[in-house]
């Protein structure tokens, strides 16, 4: 009986190092696995899933509009896989992550996604809210705010080391530095009430 | 070390039962509590915490554009309160949850939030979206479909037996009742893909 | 697909409470539910599983010796059982807690047990030592100290009010009261270390 | 407010990962950590702390007999640490993980366990005993048997590539292999009932 699961987490918690050591568990055994992450550029089925900790792998993406009911099919077709997983799945669209329902209930594939819960503005990315929506399991990747306690925040902070407090979601390219905190000191850092 | 803490589930899970035994511990132990639910009429301060295995407390009301951060305050006037429960958290306004998020780490005094994650259309409540982002710990409240796998989805069953696709997320005083079940059942239920 | 569930938590934390509310969902839904808890007489058959909260429910009882896989098997010819719940699991034989898992594994009935981990001395008591090692899935009951910390430990006060340091593990018919603390005041009360 | 965390699993789940991803979450925060592992020879102090999937640390030692709080203490003269870490635990002594508890309440830092909850034979592990006994929070590190089910138990395979039934719980310089599989595989395995 597979399940949908969502491992959430702030930036920078290891929630790669936790996907890569997952599908290896399987692969070790002998069973496929089918790695897939956001794919921002034009090139299809290019990705890799590293960790800050020094292990990576490659992976297929995916894109913005493409259905990935219909990916998965494709790729089963070359073999079975025991289990797929979705690195930067704060990423995928509504649809997509309903299409990874059926995934889960009509082809019994378990789907395991990884990602951010919240962006810098305190905002559910739209993949998180329809993955805290639909997820089978919910499963927290902790990490540590500076203090000590758990970061569940994140903020952006531009060039000159201060906290943006508006701007896009998704920030390509730019020299922006992500840093995780608690609640308190992300308030703190963006001049939250 | 207060935390803001959302019990999530479908209907019918018994979360209201888990809000009154988590209460009962408190005040057993002589730490009062203080209990809201969601009003939705104009009597202030009129409410009830009830369980369908036939346990209820009085509780006071939050109604919308309320600011819960002044309640709170207000309300430790009287005296100090160990926890805050809040019931039918699925009504809360996005920022009466970064009210009690301030409750938490401006007042040190925990929350607990117990609601729906989402409507009879899968789409989440405005409260749990806000819960789903901010919580510090999340808990699922678990019950089962009539297959016997966890439900967490639910039909809104129109008078004449079928499930309802459409229409307003609340609905009140109507003779509508609700059904929780498994993705797959509640796929078929409403004809979802 | 059944699991072994150990429900584990100190004294007065409201575990029989979660256990009538998950079977009551169960009936709720048509399905039947077989429920024991320890019987410490000769009377066979006569249980009561009732909570501090309000609520209880009559029981089968489980006793020293007995086989448990044997005693559901014989309650199956009665008509099926969704969900087999154990009170007070504490008390169970290790031989039992392998007999409940061929339930679950051989007879796919999901086994929801509920029970102490530590007694007054801060030892595992022989159940709850066998459904550490064997339960699929462990949850916390959680209840507070009067600290306001999560209580684990739980001390044995005698008739003078003091927190008794030796005894029997199990105590039938003394008047001795049952306090749930932190570890840290159970260290204090105890006088360990 | 520190506290005492059991992270269990059987064998190659890769607990070793998740520690070390922890560990580096700290440092790269630029907290300090003290990562200790069990020592099974003379050698003082030259541990590692290695990950099948290609990451590893070095640690220091503790070995049988030896106090666990003073060893902390006296390391606390070098500076202060954020989170002390503890690989294969399963081998800590029951005193010992008191000596971890002490560090946790006393000193105010917290500990975080890594270790196997079963031996080959289905057995407790006595510092697997101690911390289900006493740990605050515990979460399991998951990992699948052959058939897909998550895999809680483990069987030690001889030359011969037969399941061992008997033997020493812990087995130093063999050529046995083990391999964790669910409770129904393991009992083929073994022919336990």
């Amino acid at each position: 009986m597979a399940k949908l699961y969502f491992h959430y987490s702030t930036m920078n918690a290891g929630k790669s190092t936790v996907l890569l050591q997952a599908s290896y568990n399987y692969r070790e055994r002998g069973m496929d696995t089918y790695v897939m992450t956001a794919g921002f550029d034009d090139r299809a089925g290019t990705g890799t899933v590293a960790s800050r900790i020094g292990i990576s792998s490659d992976a297929d993406t995916f894109t913005s509009g493409e259905d990935l009911f219909a990916k998965v099919e494709k790729r089963l077709l070359d073999g079975p896989v025991a289990c797929i997983f979705i690195d930067e799945s704060q990423f995928l669209e509504k649809d997509q992550v309903w299409q990874l329902a059926r995934v889960v209930d009509d082809l019994n594939v378990p789907v395991m996604c990884y990602g951010l819960r919240v962006d810098f503005r305190g905002e559910l990315f739209p993949g998180s809210a329809a993955l805290l929506a639909l997820a089978d399991e919910m499963r927290e990747v902790r990490t540590i705010c500076h203090c000590g306690k758990k970061a569940t925040m994140v903020v952006r902070m531009g060039p000159d080391g201060t906290a943006l407090k508006e701007g896009a979601q998704v920030q390509i390219g730019g020299n922006e530095t992500y840093v995780s905190l608690c609640r308190r000191h992300w308030r703190d850092a963006v001049g939250h009430q």
